[in-house]
């Protein structure tokens, strides 16, 4: 089941009656990942891949080169991300109008992953949820949430452990549910 | 495809001929985790996790409990490793002797992983082999050289990036290779 948003809109057809056409957009979810100087970052992120893509997302993932090499070694499968783009690049497309997704997840442990995800939440349509870990998680993520609007925050001190997160990521359920703009 | 040892012996029939019975064992992997307080320790344990499950190696993930949680988190769907212990309860079913592999790769970056690897290297028949990294990469490899009898030793001085370790990883090919119990 791939999750989608539905449009509807009206045609008009050459007889002067109206038709409603209904298109299917695949929503995505982008992944944004700083270099992964914390333990907890690739696991966590791979977990949130994998229950996006069994809602039904398309998942991307964008992150520094450490931070992808990472992640494609810890799923060379790819069993659970598919697409990977290096992170200026994918701020690049997106700020050109070529590239936008539905709900941009950043993994944010130091001031650059703010910063990141202020830059995304910036230029796209996307809802910014900024998942908050390592030592500093619990004042970085009052910053965060003083710094961006309409952003959805999850945090805990996770460095090792990533428990504490997991556990309040599988409270949100169906992650569709945050999305800001429904078409 | 199952990676076997195959064992041959005569046994005696009833009318004194002798037939050869041929017994199938499959060949276990063992990885053992102590801390993850290393970035590419839990990429590096799933794909190795990987390579040695399609080279037909049944697969079994020793660690810390902080190690284990993130293994489990990081391969929600068991796409890589699908048995899981703690590392003292794995020591302690090791030395009663009812429970052993054929391959043991132990995760170094500091003096607890060796410690653990020498552990299971006295009390196990299975080959021993360091997958050393970390900032004190190139002395714990000496280190762990000097101190294990017929250890194999893999060592790149990785902390975030896991690709010097995972091109020496990928030299290696068959791991079979390295068995020192042919039974």
């Amino acid at each position: 089941m791939s999750r989608s948003r539905l449009i509807g809109f009206f045609a008009l057809q050459k007889n002067n009656t109206e038709v409603v056409i209904h298109v299917l957009i695949v929503m995505k979810a982008l992944l944004l990942l700083g270099c992964p100087e914390v333990p907890v970052q690739t696991g966590l992120a791979l977990y949130i891949g994998n229950t996006l893509k069994t809602q039904g997302f398309e998942v991307i993932c964008a992150g520094t080169p450490s931070a992808v090499n990472l992640m494609r070694v810890a799923d060379p499968k790819k069993a659970y991300i598919e697409s990977y783009m290096n992170i200026d690049k994918c701020i690049d497309q997106i700020a050109e109008g070529i590239f936008d997704v539905d709900l941009t997840f950043g993994f944010i442990h130091k001031d650059s992953g703010l910063q990141y995800l202020a830059t995304i939440a910036a230029l796209s349509r996307s809802t910014p949820i900024a998942v908050v870990f390592g030592r500093e998680a619990e004042p970085l993520s009052k910053e965060v949430g003083e710094s961006l609007d309409g952003v959805y925050v999850i945090w805990a001190k996770a460095i090792h452990n990533p428990l504490p997160l997991k556990k309040k990521l599988d409270k949100i359920g169906e992650w569709a549910a945050l999305e800001r703009d429904q078409g």
